[in-house]
């Protein structure tokens, strides 16, 4: 256990906070809410939003980048926006400072007042449908599938690394169709993009399904969603994909010309996953010891460790492996440090998540072997050199393979079945995860949930079995099982 | 000549917005001074930014994040970076918006005023070297090796297009060293970087030099910069890369224990380029029927036109032909379009700049033939298919010389050696370009020559010749030519 980090039985928030600071990731800044993502935090990140961009432009997708500020009367021409974001925006007021009087520094100069406010972006909906209005004429415009990557703003009260940050890095998707058809499939294609990168990449199983009206997001007729599950029990919402109707092209006027030539409203969508996902990645996979991260993500995969310290010998052959290892498209790291030991070297990397560990000695070599370490397991074994490159491109894989399964063991057996109000309670506190209930579909049963325990509704899942039952809470019936748990 | 868009001789400053509006690289939004990147502009700078970033690599970079918005107290602490920038930045000064009793909307909410006001960065110097506060203590720590992608902020009057607007998206470096000599290699390195770039992808010849002290940065001991030379006579500073001294070391209390158990400040350099440089591009390359993007850069290097449309046989051999095309690495769109004529098509492809057009006819096919046309020169010629790829790939490595070897032709005979102030003042209107003249070496001076004709020492190049001389406008003696122009 790395002595640094707080262990999870101890404290399992504040082991993830020294995770996150301890391994590099990211750290509070001067200003309140806002992170800096430090180096190796950012080099994972590189790696989803390059991953995550490749899978959107194999969809169609190009990307834009449309203004920060938005000013202040488009936010109010969505009426559900507005009430869902108005709350907690940064707001510019004025463009000029100017020394002060007294000498003391530099205050807002007053004359410098703008006419209207701008509001630093939350979320980019109202700015980019004012702008379309301009660009779709005709059923030909149509689809138009624009991702932009940006930063954003929703000022916080409180905050947390990644997981909830007053400025955060997102990706949003925001699409126009000709029908109602066509945007739903499109909201339901990027909801099967975020999924298969949390499982395919990040390791990470999730449930897809759609919110509640209360969980929706504002302005939105339906959000679908991808729930993931804490190692703590909590869970957390990875992605959204909103299908928003014709909402935004009301508000801001966007019609089109039909084949049939009339006019018609278009159709809407928006999707984004953001640097929460790097949060997710640490809760979902990490351990005492440190990060564990999927190789498929792992900005470095393979660590050669010269033992006991690198000799001009030993660092000749682990460049050499190093270079095969490359030419098979891996991510090879040569330690050169000649300062610190290998057992402080091994926790490090074990810290930082690297997936595989070679450590290479005099010895090892007079007998043509290596030491190879996997960082999810923590086996050692010792390979023949001859077949190294060839194992190692295996055992990243199969590491990647096992990450998920562990993941999706832990998920599956944490979403519990529950038919009564005590049990739901008590399996809430005892167990966490996902309680599978049934619900009578109002919104008022599900804040006096939420209210009473803290659990909400994480999502009605895709393909749901219908079944008759009752209410969990109200005994009134229902019709069909939704998953709740407490979440980030 | 395309007709939608102004001929340079007409209208030069016309012709360059038609062109970014027309081509879709960009186009006015609805916040006063910001500008939207559309989907074709932002391709571009995607190639840009994946290009240097990868540079930036290869000499030992990294990437991280810092926060968007800067404590107004943290502008004050360097005299001069405060001074540059002070006078044109948004300033959040609430954080929340609330509904209008009246019922009119949504205004500021006078109860959520922030303590210390949020200046948008304008440049990240300061919030940078807060936080490298705490992450240099010793020798072992350095150097640091930091870039940033980021959108900044700076409050222009007047704007244009991608040369000058509120909010642009850049490359800031923010590098810390032991000592003044490696800060300094690290600043002339990032410039030959620059230089690199801008010459072998963007065709774009730069001289490369360093600014005097009225034209540094505000908090630079140095600023070095890259010139480019537009086709309209005026230059563009195309980069700038900034050695710091101790400044913000000092402003910010940054000190690293030396070998010797020392407390010393540490030294900086920052560096950056934005999307500035696709206004450059544009300006220095393309002509009255459009874009000329360099192949290198160009989103599609090739395009294949089925003659006089797709039909399903032509399109099948277009397929073919793209298919070979893209196996050598180049970028090919095939166009299935099948509403417009080819004469407008190619009109279309023109005014996109795409390198190299091939058009692909039943009769052509029947002989083994295709039709190649190349967007810098408008030559076609008519290619064997059978050689056809060895062909293109070769025709786009000598589209990309030609380029730049025209724009060199031209900057070369624009840099003009002047001797007299009458001379100098007839030949900024006549001429143009960059005039090379004596001058006394005082701020005086410049500002004065600055007032008087609009033209600005661009830079001194490197490794510029000494020779005595006198002072184009006093008289004084002088030891050496600088580059005067009008600039962007």
């Amino acid at each position: 256990m790395s002595k640094d980090i707080t262990s999870r039985a101890d404290d399992y928030s504040q082991w993830y906070i020294d995770l996150v600071r301890k391994a590099g990731l990211a750290d509070y800044s001067a200003v309140k809410g806002c992170m800096v993502i430090k180096p190796y935090g950012f080099a994972i990140w590189e790696n989803m939003r390059d991953t995550l961009d490749r899978m959107f432009k194999d969809t169609g997708h190009v990307n834009a980048y449309f203004p920060l500020f938005i000013p202040k009367s488009f936010l109010s021409k969505e009426a559900a926006h507005v009430e869902g974001f108005a709350k907690e925006c940064a707001v510019v007021t004025h463009y000029r400072l100017k020394n002060a009087e007294d000498g003391s520094g530099v205050v807002v100069d007053p004359d410098a007042k703008l006419e209207e406010e701008l509001i630093v972006r939350p979320t980019s909906e109202t700015i980019i449908w004012n702008t379309y209005r301009d660009w779709i004429d005709s059923y030909r415009d149509l689809p138009l599938l624009i991702n932009q990557w940006a930063n954003v703003v929703r000022w916080e009260m409180r905050t947390r690394l990644f997981l909830r940050t007053a400025e955060f890095l997102w990706q949003e998707g925001h699409t126009a169709h000709a029908t109602r058809d066509e945007a739903i499939e499109e909201t339901r294609k990027m909801l099967d993009v975020y999924a298969t990168f949390a499982e395919e990449w990040m390791a990470m199983p999730v449930v897809k399904g759609v919110k509640t009206a209360n969980e929706r997001f504002a302005g939105a007729e339906d959000t679908y969603c991808i729930e993931a599950l804490m190692q703590d029990g909590k869970a957390l919402q990875a992605g959204t994909s909103h299908f928003l109707g014709q909402n935004f092209a009301k508000a801001f006027d966007v019609q089109f010309n039909t084949k049939d030539n009339t006019r018609e409203y278009v159709w809407a969508t928006s999707w984004g996953v953001s640097t929460r996902l790097m949060g997710a990645l640490v809760m979902a996979h990490s351990d005492d010891d440190g990060l564990m991260i999927p190789p498929r993500l792992a900005p470095t995969q393979v660590v050669i460790v010269p033992i006991p310290k690198p000799t001009p010998e030993l660092l000749e052959r682990a460049n050499a492996i190093a270079a095969d290892l490359r030419s098979k498209g891996v991510r090879v790291k040569v330690d050169t440090d000649d300062q610190n030991r290998p057992g402080y070297k091994f926790a490090e990397y074990e810290k930082l998540g690297i997936p595989v560990r070679l450590g290479l000695g005099a010895r090892d070599l007079e007998n043509g072997t290596i030491e190879v370490a996997r960082r999810d397991t923590k086996e050692k074994s010792s390979v023949e050199l001859t077949s190294l490159t060839s194992h190692v491109v295996d055992l990243l894989d199969a590491i990647q393979a096992n990450m998920f399964e562990r993941a999706r063991a832990y998920r599956d057996s944490h979403i519990t079945p529950v038919d009564t109000w005590d049990e739901f309670v008590r399996l809430l506190d005892e167990k966490g995860g996902f309680l599978s209930a049934h619900w009578d579909g109002t919104g008022e049963t599900e804040e006096l949930i939420k209210t009473e325990t803290k659990a909400t509704i994480r999502c009605i899942p895709l393909n749901n079995p219908q079944e008759a039952g009752t209410c969990i809470k109200t005994g009134k019936p229902s019709t069909q099982r939704v998953l709740f748990a407490r979440a980030y």
